[in-house]
Formats: C-alpha cells, sequence, structure tokens
C-alpha cells in the first residue's frame, strides 16, 4: 500500500521499519526531521508537513504522544488526504478526541480507523505488537495489510473507532493499577523484613505466573525506574484520559482516583521521567522507607 | 513422622489425606466430626479433641478458617504438646495472632513454625500447593516431608513465623487488588459498548497473560459468583488482617482502603457467601450497570 | 460607573439590579434575551451581544456558569472593549481559563481581575455576597463601587487574577468534603438506630456550631434535594475544576477522588439536576439504606 | 450522690472536680495516685482500686482512654458495685464495646449508662461539656444530676447504651474530615501562591462561620501542632473504631479510609504524640511543600 507515516519516535520508528520491511511504500514525517532520517536507509521518503506526507497515500498511520499532537496533524492533512483513504490512529488518545477525529475524516469522506497498540519499543520492533482496532468493518478490512506488518494479531472491538480507545486506556489503567497493588504489598512486606525480590518471586510463582509482573515487578522490587520505557507523565496523561472517558461514561472508578493521587504525588517530587513504575515507590515513601 | 491434623474443612481434608498418602501416620479433629469421618477410609485416626489429637505427635498440623479458631485449639493443646515438638500452622491468620502464638509456644519449649499456603481446594488435593514457611530453621527442617507432601514448593521467608502470615496475606491484597482494577476496568468498557469477554481475551492476550486474570476475570465478565471457591467475608476477614498489619506496621495503603468499601458494600448488599470475585461488580453497580 | 453585565441568570440577574441601584450605568446581555428583560424596569439598557454591551463602558462584568461561555463572551467583546478597561470576572471559572483570559485581556491593553462569590442567589440578591478578588491592585481598586455594590466584603488575595479562582474552587471542595461527611457519618449513625436528625442538632450543637452545616446538614438528613440551590452537575464542574488546578500544581488530593466518585455515581443514578448536597445520600446507598 | 470516679486524667480530674462542687461525694481512682492527690483538697476520698471506689457507691463514671482500660476497670468493680448501681461510661470506646459492657452490667443486675462527651480539658473544666447519653430512661434520669454538674447540655439518643457511642465516635470523623479537607485545599491555595491564614479567614467568613473551623484551620494554617490538645495517636483509635462500628454496619466509608492512611502516614513520620489536627499537613508533604 501506499503509506503516510506520522511520527517517528521511540514507537514510530521501529513501526515505519517494519511497513518498508513488509514492501509498502511509505512516506514520514517527523516534527524534528532528524528523528526520521535513519528511515530512509529502509527506503522511506520524508515530508516537510503532515499536509505533504498525506498527498496521494491509500491510507495515513499517526503514532503520536498526544491527543493535541494528533488533532494538529490532523488538521494539517485532513485537506490533502483523498477522499475515501483512510486515517489508521495507532496512538494512545482519549475517547473525546477519538469522536472528534471520526467526525472530521467523516465531514471529509475519509475513513478513520483508531487501532492502538499493546508492547513497548522492543515488540513494535520485532513486528510483535497487539492492535485493537475499531471502525467501519470494510475499512478495517483494507487496514489489514498494515496491522500484519506491525504486530502479532489484531482484535476488532466495534464499529466505532473510540471504542479501541476505550480499551486501549482500560488496559493502561489495568497495569498501573497492578502498580500501585504491587508498591503497597512490597511497602508492608519490606516494613515487616521481608525481602522485596523473595516476595516477587513467591507472588509470580504462586499466584500470577504473569510475564508483566514478573517485569515490573523486579523493577519495583529493586527500585530501578531508568531509562524510563514509559515515562511516568505520560502514564499520567493516559490516566487523566481514563478518568475523562469514565466522566463521560458516568463510572466510578475509585481505584483510578488512589493512582491520580500517587502519580501526582511523584510529579511534585520531580519524577515525571522515571518510567512509571515508579508510582509504585511512593507507598514506600509514605511508609517511611 | 507421627502428626496431628487439626480442621478437616475444604482445604485440610485433601490436605491431610496427602499426608497420609505420603506415609505419615495422622490423627485428625474437627469440631464436626463428621466431616473427618471419610479420612478414616484413608487410614485416620480420629480424635475428640485437639488436645488428645496432640498426644505424643511429632508435629500437629492446624487448618482452621480464623484466628480465634487457631487460638482456641492452641489453648487445647498446648498442654499435651511435648516439648520440641512442633506447631506448623498453615491458616491464613493476621500477624499479631501469629506473634501471640510464637510466644505462647515458646513458653512451653515448643516450636512453633507458620506456613500459610497458596491454593485452593483443587490445588490442595493435587498436593500443589505453594508453602510460604517462617520460623526458626530447625523447626522448618524438621518440617520438610510434611511440606513435600502437601506443595509442589516451599518458600522460606525468615525465622520469624509472622513474616510468612505478612507475605500470605499480601498475596491475598494482589488478588483482591486486581479483582477490583477488573471491576472498575470491566464497568468502563461494558458502559461504553464493548463485550466485557472480549476485553479479558485482549488484556489477557495482549498484557498479563497470566492462569489467575484469566481465571478471575472470566468470573468477573460473566458475573458468575457461585459457587463461591474463596468466600466474599473470608476475604474481608483477610483484608482486615491486611490493614492490621498495615497499621502495626505503620504503612498507609489507600488502595486497601478502597476495597475495604468495596467488601462493605458487597455485604451491605448480602453477598458475604458469593465467591469474593463479586466485589468486582461493586463497580458494575455503582456505573448503573 | 458605565458597565457592561454578561449572563442574566440566577446569580447575574439580582447582582445587575444592585449595580442599577447603587446608581452605576448598565447595560446587560443574555443570551436568552427574555432573561434580562425585567432588569429594564431597573434601568438596564439590553445589548444584542457582548460585543455591543461592551462598547464605552469602564468595566464589564461577566457572570455566566462555565468557562466556556466566559471565553465566547470574551472573544466577542474583547475587539470593542476599551484599552484601559476592565474585564471583572466573577464566574466560577478554573485556574487555567482564568490564566488565558489575563493573557488575552493585557495583550490588548486592557486589565482583567477575578472577583469570583460566595453566596446563594439569596445573598446575590441581599448584596451580601462575599467577593474574592485578585489582579492588578490599580485595576482592584477601580473596581471597589462595583464589589461594594454586590457584597458585604472583598477579600483581595493577590496580583495574579486567577489566585482568586484556586481560592473559589478551594472554597467549594471544602463545602463538598463536608457534605461527603456527613453523608457518611449519617449513614453509619442512621444504619445503627440513631434519628439523623437528632445528630445533626448534636454535631451542630457541640461541635460545628456552623450555619453552613446547619443549612446542608438538615437537607441530608430530610434527603431533600429539590429545589436544587446549586445543580449537582455544576458542583461537579467545581470538582474537575479543582482536580485541574490540583494536577497542574501537582497537589495529591485524595478527598477529591473521592468526591469525584460520589458525584459520577450520582450522575449514573441521574441525579445530575438535583442539588449537589444530594452526594450526601450515596453513602446511605451504598450502605443498603 | 455518692459518686466513685475512675481515670484522674486531662479530662477526668475537672470533671470530679465539678462533681465534687456540686455537692456530690466522690471517691477517686487513677491507676497513678499522684495525679488525683489534687482532687482531695477539694473534698474527694480516694481509692486504692476501682473496686474500692465502688462499694456503696450509687453511681460510678469511668473516664479512661481506651476500650482495654475501661473493660480491665469493669473488671475489677462489678463485683463490688451494687445491684441497682449505674455505671456511667464517658470514655470515648467502641460501639462493640460497649454492648459487651452492657450484657455484663445487665448480668449483674446493675445498670450501663454511655455517655460520651464533646469538648476538650478546658471546656471540662468550665463544666461546658456536651454529653451525649443512652441507656435505660430511668437510669438516665438518676444521672441527670451528674450530667447537670459536668455539661451545658445532654442529648438522649437511644435506650441502647451504645448508640452514644456510634454518635460520639461519628462526631469525631466528622472534625477529623475537615482537618482533611483543610489539609487538602490548603495545601492547593498554598502551592498556588495563597497565604493559608488569609484563605482560612475567607473560608470562615464567606463560608463556615464555625469556632471549630476557626480553631483548628488556625493551626493547620501556622502547622502548630504542639501542645496536643487531643493526640493524634487517640485520634487513629478513634478512627479504628469508627472503622469498626462501621464494618460491624456494613457502612462504607471511602472518607474514612482517606483518613485512615492520614493518620498512618503521620504515625509513619513519628508525629502521634502532636495534635491530630498534624494529619492536615500530610497533604501539604506529599505536594512537596
Amino acid at each position: 500500500m501506499k503509506l503516510a507515516f506520522i511520527g517517528a519516535g521511540n514507537m514510530g520508528s521501529p513501526m515505519a521499519r517494519n511497513l518498508l520491511r513488509a514492501g509498502h511504500q511509505v512516506t514520514v514525517y517527523n516534527r524534528t526531521r532528524a528523528h526520521a532520517e535513519p528511515l530512509r536507509e529502509d527506503g522511506a521518503a520524508l515530508a516537510d508537513s503532515p499536509s505533504d506526507a498525506a498527498r496521494g497515500v491509500d491510507a495515513i498511520v499517526t503514532m503520536l504522544a498526544e491527543d493535541q499532537a494528533v488533532e494538529q496533524a490532523v488538521e494539517s492533512f485532513v485537506e490533502t488526504l483523498a477522499r475515501g483513504a483512510i486515517h489508521i490512529g495507532m496512538s494512545t488518545i482519549g475517547v473525546a478526541c477519538s469522536k472528534r477525529l471520526a467526525e472530521r475524516h467523516a465531514a471529509r469522506g475519509q475513513a478513520y480507523v483508531a487501532a492502538p497498540v499493546f508492547g513497548r519499543p522492543v515488540a513494535a520492533a520485532a513486528a510483535k505488537l497487539w492492535i485493537v482496532a475499531a471502525g467501519p468493518p470494510e475499512a478495517i478490512e483494507r487496514c489489514q495489510p498494515v496491522f500484519d506488518a506491525l504486530g502479532r494479531g489484531t482484535s476488532v472491538v466495534g464499529a466505532d473507532p473510540w471504542l479501541a480507545n476505550a480499551v486501549k486506556l482500560s488496559g493502561n489503567f489495568l497495569i498501573a493499577a497492578a502498580l500501585e497493588s504491587m508498591g503497597e504489598a512490597f511497602a508492608l512486606v519490606r516494613k515487616s523484613g521481608v525481602d522485596a525480590g523473595q516476595f516477587l518471586e513467591i507472588i509470580n510463582t504462586a499466584l500470577f505466573n504473569s510475564p508483566l509482573y514478573a517485569g515490573y515487578g523486579g523493577a519495583v522490587a529493586k527500585e530501578q525506574f531508568e531509562p524510563a520505557g514509559f515515562k511516568l507523565r505520560l502514564g499520567f496523561k493516559d490516566l487523566r484520559l481514563v478518568q475523562e472517558a469514565a466522566e463521560s461514561a458516568a463510572v466510578p472508578m475509585p481505584l483510578a482516583g488512589v493512582l491520580r493521587d500517587r502519580f501526582l504525588a511523584a510529579m511534585a517530587r520531580g519524577e515525571g521521567d522515571l518510567d512509571w513504575a515508579a508510582i509504585a515507590r511512593i507507598a514506600a515513601v509514605q511508609a517511611g522507607l
């Protein structure tokens, strides 16, 4: 397919590379052009604006950090993107933002598919992302070659694009909740005199048997939050989007409220650039550890 | 070994049976004698009181529902249990209770090993429990044949018996936290219009890859909380013991506070005898689902 | 003074009337013109747009329900308001919005004073509002005749206008917290068998001795939430603005998190148009009362 | 009346003195006898044990710090207290403890009236306590001369003694909630750049108009928590009793959960002997102030 790709960051770069390797023709735009340069070796063309990148493509992929960045990009390319072309939004954005994008594209006769991903940069590089897609079935079908090049599987959760965003945000909420629960439990056993690493081994062997608990739990047990796989301030952004979605659906989420305060407490300590697993340390701090 | 076993309930009966099968000589006491009767076919002797059961044994195992039940049993047998014999406390009891028991036995020249287990009745029957033990190293060594007959592994977490109880309680806290986080996330995606079962499949495939999340998540997604594998009112008891431990260690645990209210809300609805996974439904109820 | 007044609602109408009675020359604009008509009898001129109202005045007062309404009004009148004139923002708006307005007016050489008020419509009619003002001292001084006509006192909290908004929002947070605390305490004593009205009398006589506790407490004790003095959905708006301010200042506020869920639970029950004291009933509902 | 008085602490001493001044004959017992000595000048007899003090009296008053202390005293005097005599329990104790005392006295043909008080030592000295009484109406009537000598008013809340304890605990919960709400609001305005003292003045003038808010708010604004009028660790004891009552009545109280963590965080900082208003500082600490 003829594709545009907006956003060559930690996630976007390996994803664009995988699209090139799968034989797609890809024009890349990144605000800081230098970050996109290496992709030229893989065969990418570079564009000077989202608008330029969008000209003549079958589909345009966005992979950016925030609602606002995505909306600005869309404002740039919505006029040059052809009628009938597809915007595949793979960023983790809010439900409300996704609704606005759906309207914006519909008004222009374009299709909008939300397709956020689960997986960190290393999974992106290995084409092992898990893609959660939602949008018009016919459009999703046309996106399949893109999804195949990027991930190990795709779940289609509905015809309304924002459903995919709700699922992605809820997933991130579950991870943050697991982090907080480990933070509190580790604080309790450590202050009682049990080694955190041993506790982690026990709960993972006896209870969760989950690579995610093992991985994040290891970071929490060792209090090792650098380098950041996913920055705390971005985790907070997602938590806010969870609360925004919960608000518009009128769903009380007390645990989300606890998480919010953990993120704020970490940011008050100047830890916004650590890995988001660092929210688990707040429990230890408050216990005087 | 020559053993006594106090408590032939859902967990205790299969455990006692496995001890018999492993060749140990076991005298069983259960308050309701009829529940212990079937163990006679496996070679158990039945006693009329904990005190009777304790006479002449190398070790006595307790597997009861609550702190109070364990303390009453100990009061009954502490005078007849030989000096040098071991009390292996496998119930999920509080840290404070465990400290009292340690003192009680020390004063009588007896050893006390706390050895609570992770695993449900089906794991008990299959001798697949995971045992968390703490106590004097020499005593723990002598308990090894008992642990071998009951579980698939043992973690020794320290020389102070109550450390094992702190670990077990913290593990249960982590499960309850996972339940609550699923309850809130499911409420959000369901109210947004996504199928709960599909969401569960996604998060388990893409994120947790954990049998525990799969199992409990299935119950939450289907709102199927009967029959109870572990009753909600017992889960609340454990949560209270977590808070008791957190209090004596001065560890703020906001998530435990949220869980407390979920248990209370469920009990105000008369759901104390459902499986404890039913706390996850409170989020749905409060969202008007 | 020659004044414009934007927003002739429950609060704005009596305020505009008091300005007229104090001898000011007032041009009023209200989106629904009919609501402003009665003010003509008091000597008001009516305008067809905020822009029209602003022409030639010394100061323009805004008293509207939401950030967005205020920003739209400002967009309308910022070009016609004279350099050196003052925008007196008396609505309860967010800190971030107030910062944007300050910049907007500064760029046009206009002064911006934030002056939100404490008090309900009955206090507005009696010119008994309490005004919290912030902004350039010289501008505040010029506003004094306006404040004198509207309230029983003014507190000046700083030279940055948004400080007044932070104070107003924090005040509303304190009221909501008092409501929630009464909700929980009343649920406990009622379920224990004590009469709610008697409990209220005791705590107010023995503890708070506060008209606010007496007033809201009476509503909570009788569960009488209509007619709404201040709608629950507007209270939620304010709570959100509190959380927004807390977020930008990195201040964890766990009680605000609890309140958020109470508002959401009430709205999930369709109670957004009740008086905001109705959040206190959620505790009773969850206790099965 | 012929009275015994158990507990000559900060509260008990001035109360016993007021009973003597009102013409009652009072025998005082205090564990540390020296603290009771000054009361001899006021005409008190001193006893060597609660049991001695109780002999021949019409009523015995207990004013002690904790459930356990009250229960130990009762065990001491229940055999010597005459049938038909009254135990007036004025300590702040738990609902469950109060139920046990009611049974204990009923079995001995004695009356038990719970009559906890609102008011600090200075109010006790001025005979300005507010008394919340519950128990058999006939017994309460006989206590009236005691209440008249101690307080400025009495509320009778029912025939079951523990109702008075539920009311007293709920009142303390409301104060603690007010403290926490001030802690969070002050953290927000201070970090925004508003003076805490000015904020307090505003909210009390414009909103609460309550001596309690003024008094505690002053302590919070100045972060002055010594000397302790009521120690933080005793406040935590009361909060625990609130949660115990909430648990047995199945009343979820999320705000109580937040308070619990504040107390624990303060105690983890070694602040158990400060005034309980110090829980309000935790919000500031977590905000990095």
